[in-house]
């Protein structure tokens, strides 16, 4: 099945845009399963479990994980495997390299560790781009507009006509000749979500920064949308993840899971 | 010991501004090695063990080691121990994520792994950069001018008055508190490097694209150095590690490093 069928299909089987991120920071499990040698992994197991048919996807960002080494990085693909093979899977890794290297980073993420899609950094262009993008089957989400306060200094420069995440944009959709490339848009920024989803009316755009990071879930929903108020995967990571201090972490974040896909349902509703 | 002095009193002991790319792909290992279970840490032991006086640095680009999953990243480890510790080790990773996402990788990178430098791309922003240089020990290159084609498609593009590189490095220089952030800019620019070593004139280069990529030793050189031939790092990878395919390809990397060493001496004799 192509990307971005995947996508629809798990947006409407489990009538869900949300996405968990499992930025897992051990420092903030509860305290029970802090000190188990595989605590990381216990604690996604049990996060999947709680919330796979409230999601369109889970984000893993490798940051959390590269910090513990090998380990980490088996707890990555050990995380990833236990996920339903229905649910969308993302690879937070921002990579991107001259061809040679993005092309070995493209077979460990999207072939070797099986990941559906992955976040690429656009800066050195379409060479460090074009080998994430291989297959119909595996997506791609190249960082547009990020939700940090430093997306200011180089992403909203004027570049001549436009602003450059608006040229990252415009240049790399002739890239998308499989039809699988999407865009990271930060939920912090609605009127340049509008911008993104005018420019790219069928791709997939990845939404950090609801939740923790303040993104508003009204404007996200309404302007990250298709016209059919769908492709818009909305990331909400340490607001579901430590909904509970407690050991009942995990029903916390099913609780809170299901009040942001209810809530953004209620968007689609109105505008879809 | 701060990160470039370090630099500066390897480069005047081995005298010498190379800087090997341990970029190892096992596909093109002699035959002899290929098949055996750490025929990649075997391989780059032997590249350090043949070259350790002739250069200032080794960079591991991690793109080739991720692709052999938690094993992968043991080679990276074990690698790094086996360099001295006179030598300045580059993990070339391209990382760049939102703050506490930087933080994990520089603390991955930089502390658990204790590589002393560090390749940052810079299109998230200052706040992405920033968790990279929080030690006077360790160095963070950050991406301004990259080697490849795909170069052109943002880094080149007019801003204003200047090229998008030329901003890079113009903004980020204000957050060089510590004095431990240098740029990459690629061999095959020798215009563009003499721009940036004009706006940084005390930073250290890592200059990539030498060799297999075709970049102008006598150029590299002549406008990579500070004022006193110091400060340029020039990685070459595939021209020294494949210089033999053979059995005797240690002592082929030898000559191809002490070749390159010269060759790059002789030009600073003749400029410095």
């Amino acid at each position: 099945m192509n990307f971005t069928d995947k996508l629809k299909s798990i947006q409407e089987q489990n009538d869900s845009l949300l996405c968990v991120g499992l930025d897992t920071d051990i420092a903030k499990l509860p305290a029970s399963l802090r000190g188990r040698p595989d605590a990381q992994l216990e604690f996604n197991k049990c996060i999947i479990d709680a919330t796979r048919d409230l999601v369109c996807a889970y984000k893993i960002n490798f940051a959390f994980y590269e910090g513990h080494g090998a380990r980490g990085w088996e707890t990555i693909v050990e995380t990833a495997r236990h996920i339903p093979s229905s649910i969308v899977t993302i690879a937070d890794a921002k990579r991107g390299d001259i061809g040679n290297s993005s092309s070995a980073y493209a077979k460990a993420i999207l072939q070797d560790m099986r990941f559906d899609s992955v976040t690429v950094a656009p800066y050195m262009g379409r060479d460090s781009v074009e080998p994430f993008l291989y297959s119909e089957e595996k997506g791609v989400f190249l960082l547009a507009l990020t939700s940090n306060e430093g997306a200011r200094d180089f992403q909203l420069m004027k570049t001549g006509q436009r602003r450059f995440f608006e040229e990252v944009v415009r240049k790399s959709l002739k890239w998308n000749v499989k039809k699988n490339l999407g865009y990271v848009v930060g939920a912090t920024k609605a009127s340049e979500l509008k911008t993104v989803r005018a420019m790219a009316p069928t791709v997939p755009l990845l939404i950090p920064g609801v939740g923790a990071q303040g993104g508003d879930l009204n404007n996200v929903v309404r302007f990250g949308c298709d016209k059919n108020g769908e492709l818009a995967i909305v990331n909400a990571s340490r607001s579901v993840l430590y909904a509970s201090k407690g050991d009942d972490f995990a029903g916390a974040a099913r609780l809170e899971a299901g009040r942001l896909r209810d809530a953004m349902n209620s968007v689609r509703e109105k505008y879809f």
